[in-house]
């Protein structure tokens, strides 16, 4: 800081004002850019530690995340956590707990001796967490996920919505007999399931149609559910003109079991995915019409709501977008 | 700290003393272990950014990728990288540039003002890499990536024994007419795309083997690669008894153009993948044999070189692990 002061020709005392921001009335404008501009030629770069110190606060967010590294929608949730946090000053500490609570519970210590200013508390598939105890004290935000104790803001997919969205695209198309594949066994909370199915019953419902049990598989979301259980329905006499796929996994095995039994997607059944995986993506042919789950805006609220100071808890269900592509066709007149 | 004292019935020196680790011979392990009971027992917590002043850096890392929120091999890497780092006692700041140059410069920034002990320069698919001259001073090391200039330890894949294994394999099995679609175009510097051809035409060459140009396909590691590439290659007269796919992307066209022609792996054709990527292997029928990246083991050394405080730079090829399933079989002897 000295060779600043000397190299702008202002005392010490301007420099630290200048460079903590505290310079209020008492330091020029023009007085601030040479200091400003004498700090940057000499290379002078704060040291964080010192500030967190003065202020008693650190400008660090802690996400800790679950098996980060083994799901493909981590990282656009962390990306869009980030783009929000840098936008206010902010930086990301994360951690991959990989499930494992004792490293959890490492980690929230951790995030304590930083002084993180808040925690996003991320999963990598939608489910109800039990958040640590631990992190009572620090602001928490449960992302992708819903804090089972209802006392914090969660941020989570609006599953219901993109359940309803896929049967309107599918009845507004004119078709009446649509399965659906489920993503978890019948009885499992997993929330994308329960509220995909929950959302497709209502819109059927609305549409003054009760979904046939027939029409409705449970699997895992596997690839394989799609080649067995499309088999299973396209088979049928009553087959379905049109299916609704839990994801895009299962979408592409049902693809492959129309392909297998000679029927041709959309002219013979429609098909409509869910998650939009790039990876899977290319390997549709027609292109599928499927939602994009929000990660990348669940990411960013989240620290905005960290942020945000506010305690009052609240519940964010985020809109899934329809990437509308090629998989449906118009239902068939019986002739 | 006077709580604590207060509790332990020792002075705050003594505290300061066991808590920074600097008690030496003047406290008993008796007293030393009363204090940090005491310690424990009223949730004291070392404030880190104190630490770090009085000790002049941090037990941080830095990890700078690009493109993390786009690929699925970011997690891994990163999970490698926190695993050995946790172990040394340190914590990972990481920073996703999506590939933008002036945010990975305030990265850079950031993690200098951190006082980071060091940083990881990781791409998130290997190539060379021009790392900012801003890092100079800071101990790095290139990961997934190989450094341009040579100045710095860099650690990737060995992508060269990883085409060689794959030949061997084939050729071991007894194929003579083996065919590779590779995954950049020709002229390409992509080293996973040169270093696993000339494995493969090296291995080729020691059994006496030339590669035949009509045998060699390049293309961008598309799963449509596959279909199109597979294609040409299994309608010719003199079609391959083996195809090595780069990627597994490419191997699972190649499976599905080899199904259009009535052609049946490995019977006809046995194939071998590149990645293990874990959403396309349940997609694959029969299993198939591929080879997976080291991605945690890179981000372990990464951080065990950068923190080795050795500063002669080092080029670690790191071996790729083959998963032998049911893609490959013996050739037939013609009748």
């Amino acid at each position: 800081m000295n060779d600043v002061a000397a190299a702008a020709g202002v005392s010490q005392a301007t420099v630290s004002m200048v460079l903590n921001g505290t310079r209020s009335g008492r330091v020029s404008a023009a007085t601030a850019q040479r200091v400003l501009d004498a700090a940057k030629d000499l290379g002078f770069r704060t040291n964080v530690h010192a500030k967190v110190l003065r202020e008693g606060k650190s400008r660090m967010i802690g996400l800790i995340g679950d098996e980060v590294a083994t799901t493909e929608f981590a990282g656009e949730m962390i990306l869009g956590a980030q783009q929000e946090a840098w936008r206010q000053g902010y930086v990301l500490l994360t951690v991959d707990t990989a499930g494992d609570p004792g490293l959890e519970k490492a980690a929230i210590s951790m995030m304590q001796s930083y002084r993180v200013a808040g925690v996003i508390y991320a999963a990598m598939y939608h489910r109800k967490v039990e958040v640590p105890a631990t992190l009572a004290g620090i602001p928490t935000v449960c992302v992708n996920s819903q804090d089972a104790s209802g006392s914090l803001t969660s941020i989570f997919p609006d599953e219901v919505a993109g359940g309803r969205d896929a049967a309107r695209i599918l009845l507004d198309a004119g078709h009446r007999r649509i399965a659906m594949i489920n993503i978890a066994p019948e009885g499992s909370p997993l929330p994308a399931a329960t509220g995909r199915l929950q959302g497709f019953t209502d819109a059927l419902a609305d549409a003054g149609l009760l979904l046939d049990p027939r029409q409705l598989r449970y699997g895992d979301g596997a690839y394989e559910d799609g080649l067995t259980f499309g088999a299973e329905l396209l088979s049928r006499s009553d087959r379905p003109t049109a299916i609704f796929c839990g994801n895009d996994r299962t979408a592409l095995g049902t693809y492959h079991a129309a392909h297998l039994l000679g029927l041709s997607v959309p002219d013979d059944v429609s098909i409509v995915g869910f998650d939009n995986q790039s990876l899977l993506i290319p390997m549709f042919s027609p292109r599928l019409t499927t939602f994009q789950l929000p990660l990348v805006e669940m990411g960013r609220l989240a620290v905005a709501e960290v942020l945000s100071g506010s305690s009052t808890p609240k519940r964010l269900a985020v809109d899934c977008t329809l990437h509308s592509r090629d998989s449906v066709a118009l239902a068939k007149v019986p002739a």
